[in-house]
């Protein structure tokens, strides 16, 4: 039995987490962090884990952390994260990591984004953990960095396309829809039910942070670089994100080769499936699934991506990337 | 053409009230005022006003309000209220408050359920502000009390019941059913999109403010003390209460001598309208309308009402009120 | 390992069934039938299903049946229901009826608010699958009636209090709302999305079907006849039904001794959590939860329950009812 | 004061049309049409007319028609419109269709998206119902075909570019994501409130009919051929359409000029305003207006822009089609 510490637990992630290890077989919620002021009885914090899961959450302790778990979901937020993974890894515990700190191997490219990096050391171990890419390294990895929840959908819109190298890799254009959970649960002007309800904006136009994260690993898969254009906007539904990938074919493809290559790239895989028409949020929502479908129209490929923020974006993952560490079936609690 | 003042036009009922002016035939705003920290142009306030309203939300001025306005339109919250009302009467405009400051005549059942009340004079003489049931009062009134937006669908609901002495005055349950914008604009945990979104819930239970103000005046309908059990809950929508309303009739009724009764109580009234079957929120959402259905079931009479809580709930009922006063139609920029 | 088999899989409830038995460690969906022109891939009918689960729905077959599984869960409509479960109890199968056919004892109830009653003999032995009050018998079931999911919300909420003989047993007032997915999967005009959104309205005045089925169920409990009048709604949200019961007490009580009362009645209860304050339907979404919370108000009693409709309100109790019979623990599937 | 018959008045765009007109002091509704099965009070059509509208809806009658209006308003359906306008053009009246049946200059564009044209003769001389780009044209129009909703917004969106030649005319991609309300009002499985709720989907992939009449316009604009690819989606709100524009500038522009020019080119317009940061779409909910904002990402060029589909995509922008061929102020009935 895995046991499983949440550091920072108070948040969506942390919620997220918990509900799934209460559905895995192998793999127990032992220790749940959280700053003093938001420690108390777990339900408290969540009312929907109400007689459901008996336990405190409490300021983090780093003995009783190493005696308690064997492996630390991080959920504390970019920038504070480094200032504790150092930490936790020297508890020798494995640690995964849901912030942006250790996702971007540039240091150069994340000090543009957030801030001086204090944690460079790790940083070059860490292992980026979307395991439809690379399953491999995360196997062995002691720091695996979670990817951000619009870099995962549009990664796995257009994986089979920078592989082999069908695309154009400039003038890639993401174009995202999230629900509101993306935003945290701090309350906020923006994110006032009145303000929210029956509204769909844009935001964060050529600047948001998950486009370099997005450009550095789909150079790793192209194998050269590749340039993307990310627009995130937020719609009024609690939870997904529908990505919209636009690119340019490098030969002419028919639809039915275009299909069968994603067929035959992601075959293996348990949590991406390859539709016939396009994605319906609705039917990925709290779900560690993927649903993918390529498209062509008037010279373009459009790609198609449908995920869970909060589950294939970030806590599902995160507990996939455990199962593998941890050479469990790479389902377990997920399905 | 009647100069409109609105102190405090920086929430919800500011705005409302904006919205009904603009589309007044013989009312224009000319006077907008807010905390000196919200003020600017209206339309950063509020972005639907763009390019529709180019005005100035500024701190409140007495001297440039009694230049500027005939009637204030007080939208200031609770307590707060109180404090201005005698100046702004001083000026000479004609006063409607929003606020429940002057809709208690018992100073007692308000310092039980608000504070202590600092301006006793105005209150002897205030008029509550429910045209359907108070309209030769207001006719005259210097300082209107524009009604709780809950009383005013609770006794739209049964005022034809009570004024016809058909029910027992005791045992009344009003049991209600608000929009999220019934909790104002400013951000609350409870009110974050992704807790509220797909949510219900009751809260104020035998406690919520309203329930003395429609005890009060249903007491006046009736011509004897009624006692009323009140219970609000919150929905996952901006606007709107459904008021569903339990009593127990005096004598058996017919379904067909309880409509005609309904039907001849408001057959002048231009702004209730008697249903043969139980109203939807989204019919009444944006009008002035209430929408009423008495229907008999297992020897009790439910009475079911819907408003607009910004509009009959605060800002349209306000305006009314404004028509009244000023001699104009009632109807105008209300249709 | 129970080998589970769903009739009438193609609604909401055939979904939830098999998205819990997906969950099960000791039972499996073994057998999906749906009427001929619906049947197909399970993941063609769910979207939300796709990779996660590969069966066929099928054409029910009484023989296929009988060598497929241990139990089948009825998901048929009311009316039709009955002219299958004899059948299905040739096959010597436990059933597990979703329907309305098998809870109303009295068939002249039954056929004042559905139709003539074909099935009278398996109706005398059928047992009431509501866990908290009914264990023992359906422990022993053959065919067990699932509760309505207005009735399983509204006696978990007054159940303590008819026990021990507290209330008034009659002017009980049932005040519910319900999401939208408690009207089925077919669409229709009020059901269209524009109309239901930002939408809140009554139905069913003095006339649901679950009224005489709420009475039916109180008046054992409290082992006399109990009168309510039951007034449903529905609101603009996937799932879940708040139900506000207002009652009369026989005698004071504080409201310690309330709150004592109801956490002693449902100590041992997995599934039944007495709260501190008003329940929330997001709490109990998606869960087989009934949270509840029980008031004192000018002098009445407020019960407040919120519940899941589908899980707790259908599939889940039908999966509660399913180990119950075969002697598993309870909770299995369904925490 | 214009007298305004609204033929197949029993959609959306109906009774918007409706809501519009009973606020214009200068035009009224004497005349609305539907199907014989249709008929009847406008206020059983529509609940939320119920008291502030009394008038029968009734099926057709040319001659009726004629005497009772100088200007019908066709709401009928693509293919059913060309139908009907040959007659109400034959009464004299001004025409203002809302169908696609008069868009398309390009009978071989039309047909390839619709079905035959039969009504080559009137379609000559249809004027297409932008207002902000062929006013002039309209001032004079017999016929005006009114623009779909999806081009309105991105036509609006991009033509200060095209105007100014500063864009390649290839590669133009036009993501957009539509309330339901765009759906129409007949009930359907996808539109179904379960369904639709918290969920989010493509549609129309390559093929959507609003590509070709964009693609027509825009060449207009730019004075040579323009190739887009647009992209619908649908989301789980009313109304409203968020178009999200990406192109290609064809030299290197400041976000000032570019800000200027787009001031420049709407300087006069009443109903389209410029806004520092991306529209919400509840900043345009219910009115006529559109707002846009351009900027520079990446070497692209993005531009939002936010209208309500059932006013400036449809109803609203009738009514200002109307105002300026009976040579009223433009904004009469929609500020």
């Amino acid at each position: 039995m895995i046991r499983v510490a949440i550091i920072g637990a108070s948040g969506y992630t942390g919620l997220e987490s918990i509900e799934i290890l209460l559905r895995h077989p192998e793999a127990r919620v032992t220790y749940l962090t959280a700053l003093p002021e938001e420690c108390g009885h777990v339900a408290d914090m969540f009312g929907s884990l109400r007689g459901r899961l008996e336990m405190q959450v409490e300021p983090l302790d780093m003995g009783k952390l190493a005696d308690s778990a064997d492996v630390a979901l991080c959920c504390l937020p970019h920038k504070v994260s480094m200032g504790f993974v150092p930490r936790l890894l020297d508890t020798g515990l494995k640690v995964i990591d849901f912030s942006a700190d250790y996702r971007l191997k540039d240091v150069v490219v994340y000090e543009k984004y957030y801030q001086p990096h204090t944690d460079r050391e790790n940083l070059a171990h860490a292992v980026f953990g979307l395991p439809e890419l690379f399953r491999e390294d995360i196997r062995s990895a002691r720091l695996v960095a979670n990817p951000g929840c619009y870099p995962t959908g549009a990664l796995l819109a257009i994986a089979p396309l920078l592989k082999n190298g069908l695309i154009e890799t400039k003038g890639i254009i993401v174009n995202s829809v999230t629900g509101v959970t993306g935003g945290g649960k701090n309350p906020s002007v923006l994110f006032h039910y009145p303000n929210m309800n029956e509204n769909l904006l844009a935001y964060g136009i050529g600047s948001h942070r998950h486009m370099p994260e997005m450009e550095q690993i789909a150079s790793v898969v192209a194998g050269t670089p590749v340039e993307m254009l990310f627009q995130p906007h937020v719609g009024p539904f609690d939870r997904g994100i529908l990505s919209t990938v636009y690119c340019d074919p490098k030969r002419s493809l028919t639809k039915e080769e275009l299909h069968e290559m994603y067929r035959t790239f992601y075959q293996s895989e348990q949590f991406v499936r390859v539709l016939n028409g396009p994605p319906a949020l609705k039917h990925v929502a709290r779900s560690n699934y993927c649903h993918v479908f390529p498209a062509i129209a008037k010279g373009k490929i459009i790609c198609f991506s449908a995920i869970d923020n909060l589950i294939k974006g970030a806590s599902g993952q995160a507990i996939q990337n455990m199962n593998i560490i941890f050479d469990l079936e790479e389902t377990l609690g997920l399905k």
